[in-house]
């Protein structure tokens, strides 16, 4: 990775090392949960292979981006504090921004999809966030985000395209490789969601200091396989307008200009899942971890059990990213 | 607790002591899952205290009754492990057994009621075990195991009323005060579901010892506190024929021989609770934790949400005890 270490050092947008993911996660300590390292037998044996599980849905506000949420917090004066945050996000940001702002007496105005699930924006505004919800197809999210920005003061904190952010939620992979360590194994793989790029670019960035012959993947849903596109083309691609996916958390239009460069230098590959090879994962979690998964938090397990990717016989570390998905989709979907 | 565990002493029946449920540690070491402590901002908000919670769930097979299992079935020896066990379980015990069993290359057998809930049923049978359907009203599973028994030279292993067994529940409780100390702080109380009572008299054992400030409740669900009318009257009290109750994982008819006395001796109380305080709190561990966790599993939460015991800016452990539920009963659940 030295080459693309100094590639990326070169290049002109900012970039993220370990030295800052192992920063993030010193700062961060005693405010975030440590998630175990779960196993089951039922998993693996459905799995054809040894598959250690970070349910990051543990983590607070139901997901891991709670991590780099408290990560950017922590960076923040006091001055800058006081003009508070603005922030956009499909959900799960705008819960860790929402619980992250209130717990440090800042005020956070989030802009969320007119369409996102109701357990979010609940979530957000039960936790103090103010909620602005945004049109997909008629507003710019960034747009708006920047208005508020320039007319309050308050500080933009991306959902992705942050190198304290993506420092934050790279923490995942330095968990991921020291669970593996304790346990005496090398993961062969590991895979992370991909939306925006920050939890598999933070996470490959550990992954390749921490545990190099982990080769790292994205997993992203169809209809928003906008990286694998890109990584295949060498130049960012995106999504076509109008794309459903049940992956209310995975669709950002195109790679972020921070992460794209980092997953170009780090990843193995970006796999692609369909609707119904999620709902088979989400029954599968359900009924052998006892955990409850939200559509886009479970791509990484649905691609290894639709078989994406050869796994026989190998030791996989499969992220499942977050949690928060309404009661009655969630019903609807395991009950099936 | 040294009166009482002189009184324990003199006791006809087997008991269990701190050095038995230390030996069940250090024996079931690797083969179980150490449960994390979780805490919720929004669970500790609803209850009005800091509510630290072990998510049983997370241990193979979904509850702690593997904990017993896996420790019974450590101190077999090899002629009995050629003659094979027979459970008898309304479902947690036989998965338990079931898994253990095949792991040691055991034939287990299994004695289930036939308005078992089908997630244990079908999972006892998919682990390997033998399950043989019974009926509630008309047999009695105890003459039925020991006919078994008598057959085929099977050890017989009951889901409460065995010394090694409560032993090994009792890990439950050591790792709770472990859990506390590493946060540096001293649990005020401690809830255990109770059915026979293994999980909480071997808890009990491990707080009164490792955390003797504790004070240990059962919770049983209404219709069946046995428990509760036992510890008032001061004698084994049975539940009514024909009670009903959401929770199929605790309606055991009476305390058990060895748990009582140890109940009687170590418990601050035992509570009850509803099946609608019982569906309330399982919507919580939805919204709030991302677990999936069955009606019996949860008692100890409803208690503390229904108001059972005064909490108010107490430090609680909360016992999660199992997540074996069937899809659709859960779905219901938590939509409504």
């Amino acid at each position: 990775m030295s080459q693309a270490a100094s590639a990326l050092a070169s290049a002109a947008v900012p970039t993220v090392t370990i030295a800052d993911v192992e920063a993030a996660n010193a700062r961060i300590d005693g405010q975030i949960v440590r998630t175990p390292l779960l196993e089951s037998a039922v998993v693996n044996e459905a799995c054809g292979a040894r598959i250690l599980i970070k349910p990051e849905m543990l983590q607070h506000t139901g997901s891991f981006k709670y991590r780099g949420a408290c990560h950017r917090v922590s960076q923040m004066t006091d001055a800058e504090r006081r003009g508070g945050i603005v922030a956009w996000s499909s959900g799960n940001h705008a819960l860790a921004i929402s619980a992250v702002a209130a717990r440090n007496g800042i005020k956070a105005t989030i802009l969320m999809p007119s369409d996102a699930p109701r357990t979010k924006v609940e979530g957000a505004r039960r936790l103090g966030g103010t909620v602005r919800l945004y049109d997909r197809a008629t507003e710019v999210r960034e747009e708006i985000g920047a208005e508020i920005a320039r007319e309050t003061g308050a500080i933009i904190v991306p959902p992705y395209d942050d190198p304290y952010v993506i420092a934050g939620q790279g923490t995942v992979g330095l968990e991921l490789a020291e669970g593996a360590k304790a346990l005496g194994v090398t993961l062969d793989a590991a895979l992370l969601a991909c939306s925006g790029g920050g939890l598999v670019s933070g996470a490959a960035i550990a992954l390749s200091s921490r545990s190099p012959a982990t080769k790292v993947y994205a997993v992203e849903p169809a209809g928003f396989d906008d990286l694998a596109r890109s990584l295949a083309s060498g130049k960012p691609e995106r999504n076509a307008a109008g794309a459903k996916s049940l992956c209310d958390a995975l669709q950002v239009p195109t790679p972020g200009e921070i992460t794209f460069p980092l997953c170009q230098a780090l990843l193995a590959g970006s796999l692609v899942v369909s609707d119904d090879e999620v709902k088979r994962a989400m029954r599968l979690v359900y009924d052998a971890l006892k955990l409850v998964v939200e559509p886009g938090g479970v791509v990484t397990l649905a691609a290894v059990l639709a078989g994406k990717l050869d796994v026989a016989g190998k030791t996989i570390g499969v992220v499942l990213s977050g949690g928060n998905v309404d009661a009655d989709k969630f019903a609807t979907i395991i009950a099936a």
